[in-house]
């Protein structure tokens, strides 16, 4: 595994196409393309790491994944309610679907439906209450109590939202908010400005992977279920690219993360700026492609445990 | 195996939902919704079944699996130039997404992507020549040489199918139809109306399994693919709750049958005619679900083969 | 003339099935669906009314056409290159061509558009000045200083406009907004509680008419344009029916009022607060309908004026 | 007048910038984009030409103006059950409000709606003698029996139409086509490729003007509508335009011809081959707005004909 790990990092430092960070959002605009970092955290409990797998990182939409964790824990299935678990065949950020759909977002990992998860999570506490909460089931996860939040990020993230508070007004407008469209938007923005260095997103993320290692944090149900939305809806309109290449269920963030499952297995950390035409890390995804290759760990291949 | 089977198929018989038959298909408008068969084909050439499960069915849509595999064995990954890779988001026949994206359909398992798998493998022969083709490559796969194709209803279809005629064309308008329109229909309405039943179905569908009671018929590579578009695209606009629900590769066919894999065990074929919203088996799925609760087959969990 | 106005009248009181007002502006929701205004006034000075011709209403919508004429006073065709000039085909609060069109609205007339303009008045200037403007540029093409904006019908608009936020955030993510956000809507919200009778209202029309009893406040080539747009797009979705049925260009009011012109002849400003399923006045419109039939005013019609 | 159509024409031959000729239709491809022709046809009967006034041209989508006449002639008002009055937004050949509205089209001057106007004159005759009708209705409005179809072009649109066959059967399928989609599509592209020049289009428009010189072949109200719907949706998504700098309906069709109609004083014909990016005739369009401009006759200008 260790050695699986530098090749892929060697030959990501040596891809000249790195594709291009993301500038939407100020903060993030002036990262280092270059940096590449891998994470692989057993469900035994061993890590191992390659590359800049020790430097945080904004999760960004990373972090839809455990905000819908924590939302389910606060009202189960009635989430469902208020967002499908579809994907929606758009990018990130559109609000097409939601005109056609009275408000509805298509699934809890595009930008409209992490809205409503905000909200969700948020129902009955402040923000600050909301985010601490947050934090505390991912540094659980983690087993590290350095996770935090960016406060730098979230501002800038805030200052500059328009889509996100365009979208947040237009759920509103069909009755999809319950709590007040500006205290949503400062409570998604911290939580998409959480830093994690790959190796910390990594073990956060066995949470997921059915780990005698770690207490259980969610359900065999409900794990498999998010395992399930992470594959057809974890990024966006290239989720079924990603499915169809690597083969595991994933969540990408525009600051280059990338959190991918193996049940039963391990969850991998990957992490690279640059992104795709999907809005997903470029290298990171081509890493992954490497990695399901070398293991033969595809959920859609023979399901016979390394 | 064969006690889950039994049960599921006693409880779809005393659900009085069993949703509503299509009937946009004439030929298909008269079956008897009460009808529901199971068969499950193992890895290791067991076959357990339930219900009419020899009762012969309308495939249709399930026959784009094969339709895939054919046509990738003609031209490879240069299919993925004329159609993509990513859910829909939208119902089977729309036309809306390939206003977008100037003709190129989103998957090969909505019908506008299908007509140009059925392009891909007609190509250079003749409709007969090219769905004798198919047809060995079924019966190869099932080992049974009596699988063949409904006339009536291949004739009905192309009688009364101006919404796939509207799509051919519509491709055609793009470029992306390189045998004449009329050609293209009259094999793929041909394609959809083979028949199988539940037992013939399962075992063909094992050559997406890995089974080592078969000859290998496509590439683990290929497999594995075909699976990951079965999971994200499989279902239309309702894959992305097959997915949550069943956690397995599916293909489903406005006939009521569904074909589901389980990489490295099982190849299960389920059939009811009536049909949920999304024009999916409604008893078809609720089993699924069920057999895969009861199995825990699903992809997404601990992946411990029984 | 007061004959056919006082006829007309007559009819709307007796018509039992008056449409259905508004209820998504709480303040306007309480009004009285029985009142039916009308009011002509000629380009020679003289003004015929009959109904409830003196009872203020809010005009909503009808004010986007002198804020247009407005913006084109500061900026003049520069306009256009943040805003176009085609009818939308969809409702009035509609997102959808937005994100099509990168963020240019259709036209002036729908909201997103109607907020572009606000922006362009306002710019260089405060809310209460530039709302100044507004008012003193419809006081004097009605010649009464008693036009005033509802200080409630506005905090209402501006505490429930979820829509209205959320399509100028959406604007300002495509960078087609100059000015923040909240002081565009402020501004925009108070901009629709102007509140005027028929009789102001076609008296303030006249500005379109080229009248010799009254100033010239644009110029005729505007003017000749603003009444285009009019009548391509200044009944939402319902613009081509209105012009198939009146022909003559018009600009309706969620709260029951529109704005007619017949150029050369006459402003005509009806008002009854129940809309038809376009969101326009339901028996204005027929009010309308009934007057250009009788009166031959349709520009489609013979032009010899009477 | 004669000075003033000489006048544009120096002006439009001199222009470098003649726009692109359709290249979709191989039989008018070849087409000399340096043409350009103008006539006007007065009430009074009189006729000023200037340019290639007198060379034939395929008049395309401005036939759907007589086709219309025709189908109203048939059925009346009942047309409006199958088709809207709307302006559509979208390209003269877009697909996607169909699947938003259930197959009805916007209008019937979009090719979709003008399948349904050609299906409805079409109704209870032979194509043959549907376009036999046709012929005479324009032959009379001209008082021209060489008017006449160009079989090659019809040949040629029917073997290269696929979006319109694609149209047809969408339509079909949503049970919007009386006759059989082939016998609709042959009458349809028969339609388009009648050839007139300008001097005969003119004439022939003259239907629409309320002229004394010639005999009424429609009902007042009639007319009046269908300049109207020429208004809103004459030129596609160029019509709010068009309403916008010429001011008086207008049809365009994609062989670069334009007729526009001055209600009371004339009909206008202007050609020139090259498109602009609606598809409407570059140099037409610009040679309109100057005529409207030196006449004053915009419909939305002081009424008082010359």
């Amino acid at each position: 595994m260790q050695n699986l790990l530098t090749d892929i990092a060697t030959a990501a430092a040596s891809n000249p196409d790195k594709g291009s960070v993301a500038t939407y959002i100020p903060e993030l605009a002036d990262i280092d393309p270059k940096q590449f970092g891998i994470s692989v955290a057993l469900a035994n409990g061993d890590v191992f790491c390659a590359g800049d797998a020790d430097t945080p990182f904004s999760i960004q939409s990373v972090s839809k994944v455990f905000a819908l964790a924590l939302a389910l824990g606060h009202v189960g299935d009635q989430l469902w309610n208020r967002v499908g678990r579809e994907p929606s065949g758009l990018s990130f950020d559109s609000i097409l679907l939601l005109e056609r759909e009275d408000g509805i977002p298509r699934n809890p990992f595009i930008n409209a439906g992490a809205l409503v998860t905000t909200d969700t999570y948020l129902s009955g506490s402040s923000p600050r209450e909301a985010l601490a909460a947050l934090l505390r089931f991912m540094r659980a996860a983690a087993d590290d109590d350095s996770i935090h939040i960016n406060e730098d990020v979230a501002k800038s993230e805030i200052a500059t939202g328009h889509r996100n508070f365009s979208l947040a007004h237009y759920l509103a407008s069909h009755g999809n908010m319950r709590n007040p469209v500006d205290k949503v938007l400062g409570t998604y923005c911290h939580q998409c400005a959480v830093e994690m260095s790959c190796r910390q997103l990594a073990l956060a993320g066995r949470f997921l992977v059915d780990s005698p290692a770690m207490p259980t944090l969610v359900s065999f149900e409900r794990r498999r279920r998010i395992n399930a939305l992470m594959m057809t809806c974890g990024h966006y309109d290239g989720s079924g690219d990603f499915a169809f290449r690597v083969g595991m269920p994933g969540k990408s963030g525009v600051g280059g993360g990338i959190l991918v499952i193996s049940p039963g297995r391990a969850a991998i950390a990957v992490w690279s700026p640059g992104l795709n035409r999907y809005g997903n890390s470029k290298l990171g995804t081509e890493a992954m492609e490497s990695f399901a290759h070398s293991t033969g760990w595809s959920v859609f291949g023979v399901p016979h445990p390394g």
